[in-house]
């Protein structure tokens, strides 16, 4: 394979963006970032979750949340375009029997099978779902870091022997330095190999690393590269695609071109900052990143406007 | 030499942050900075430049553009401490026969020499007059990725056969991505190793680059690593201590110390900013970055609180 043609870029701003917004972005905005990604080159759009209705009140959340196939279409039509539809859906939290049409009804391409390391029975459940109904499937395992190799490894084998196509490390705590990131990384394209699939990143800048840490992986063999608009994302954010996109046109990626993603950032997503939505690097999110915590307590000292660093540190060690 | 005793940290908050705040700093900062630093194991800790008061007018900047003995023993007294004392000097800027004194003299242990490629040879006078005095020193050398393989190496040769210790890798313009900051950073090695030289590496975060690339450096074999708390630094700052002390902490380096920094941010660097002072990686630095350009239009573009970057681009590039 053209390792230059080979990479998949996608776009998680809805989603990863949406823990912080609710979910709750403009028709406006959607559209906006529709063409963002057809002028930057990017494969994949992933527009929210597939959440369980009866699970998550939908009077308390934005329409992305559950991503009805009636409102990705009234952004994208057809989608008669290079750019895919990603949705996430995480294992335990979703109607996939009920919610998940057939591809051939769907504007939907892929499933992104999101799961913690002691849920993958459920995760192959859902993958062999979506893929009998014609889907292409990834399959996210979340919070790895805290993983022991051996747990790790098995349940690579396990995902491996699905039809998923991809696999993706997932530093859910962004708590990643780049030694342990290439031994995940490496364990990950060693079992991939064995079964054909490709590997992905999806990195949280708790320690300033998320877009290290995802050209580290793409040097290293990962395939598939997550990136968000201004990095916006759960707590510290993830790899900021302009980043990402202004690294790959550098490095002769000719599909990819980040000047197009400059209209949104200037736009959109300082629009959503104006409204007050708070997202991105800051110390609290080096702590917990550091002690490999889920960052909840970094995001309520957030929303908090706490500034007192010091007694944090003493509460959360 | 163990690795692990071999580093030395160097905080260069007064002397980049001041790039940012015109060396305006307060005396109750500096002396808890420098507290700070004796608390987290620092080793160095840069106080300014010592600038040409003809050249620029003391009206116009701080103290601690000078940093004038007297001002410096006011915070440290005789400075019975493991921290040592840095000062930075530009060659052409400063009237080094002047006003610095003999060693003996002065609370200032080191003298760290900045020059761009071009003005080697002031370099070398610059340095030969402070070991003369009985300082330490270092040479930083300014914008080298836009500098050529040879000239760059030659420059090298010249200032490792002086009495400086250490020969500094400075990613002036932030646009250094791993493979090219490995490159230099091998270059610089190679030389060093042939005169018995440390190898240091100073990082700017235009990429978000700033904390991993001087990971990168420090395991390739520099020694030498600088950080700025909060990453306080010209543009969009540096690599921020914190993560420095963190990482080295995690890392089992028993003498570095981050929770002692947390009370500095929390006090004095949220002050600053909330007085208005304006630091850090935002979009407009991406783009210098990445064209490999100074960053002084993003800085203007900061300032006069544009959001324009789709124009800022056409500008620039």
């Amino acid at each position: 394979m053209d390792q230059k043609s080979g990479i998949k870029i996608v776009d998680a701003t809805m989603r990863d963006g949406g823990l912080v917004n609710d979910f709750y972005f403009e028709d406006d905005l959607v559209r906006a970032l529709y063409q963002t990604n057809l002028a930057t080159g990017v494969d994949y759009m992933e527009f929210g979750y597939k959440a369980s209705k009866r699970m998550f009140d939908p009077a308390q959340n934005g329409k992305w949340k559950y991503c009805d196939d009636e409102n990705i279409r009234a952004i994208v039509g057809e989608n008669q375009t290079n750019l895919k539809i990603a949705v996430m859906a995480d294992v335990g939290r979703c109607d996939y029997h009920e919610d998940f049409l057939p591809k051939s009804e769907s504007p939907i391409d892929m499933i992104r099978v999101a799961t913690y390391l002691d849920t993958v029975d459920g995760a192959v459940s859902m993958i062999e779902d979506a893929a009998k109904k014609g889907y292409e499937v990834s399959c996210n395992v979340m919070a790895i870091s805290k993983s022991e190799q051996y747990d790790l490894r098995n349940a690579l084998e396990t995902l491996a022997k699905t039809q998923a196509s991809v696999l993706y490390v997932v530093d859910s705590y962004g708590a990643l330095y780049p030694d342990q990131a290439k031994r995940l990384v490496d364990t990950y394209l060693d079992v991939a190999a064995k079964y054909g699939k490709q590997v992905g990143m999806h990195a949280h800048n708790n320690l300033q690393l998320a877009f290290s840490n995802t050209m580290l992986a793409h040097e290293l063999g990962a395939t598939w590269l997550d990136g968000t608009y201004d990095a916006m994302g759960r707590g510290a954010g993830n790899c900021a695609m302009e980043l990402l996109l202004g690294y790959l046109e550098k490095k002769g990626y000719e599909k990819y071109k980040m000047a197009p993603a400059l209209p949104f950032l200037d736009r959109y997503m300082e629009g959503l900052k104006r409204k007050g939505v708070v997202w991105g690097y800051d110390t609290q999110y080096l702590l917990t990143g550091l002690l490999n915590q889920h960052p909840r307590a970094a995001i309520k000292f957030t929303k908090e406007g706490r500034n007192d660093h010091d007694a944090f540190l003493r509460e959360i060690e």
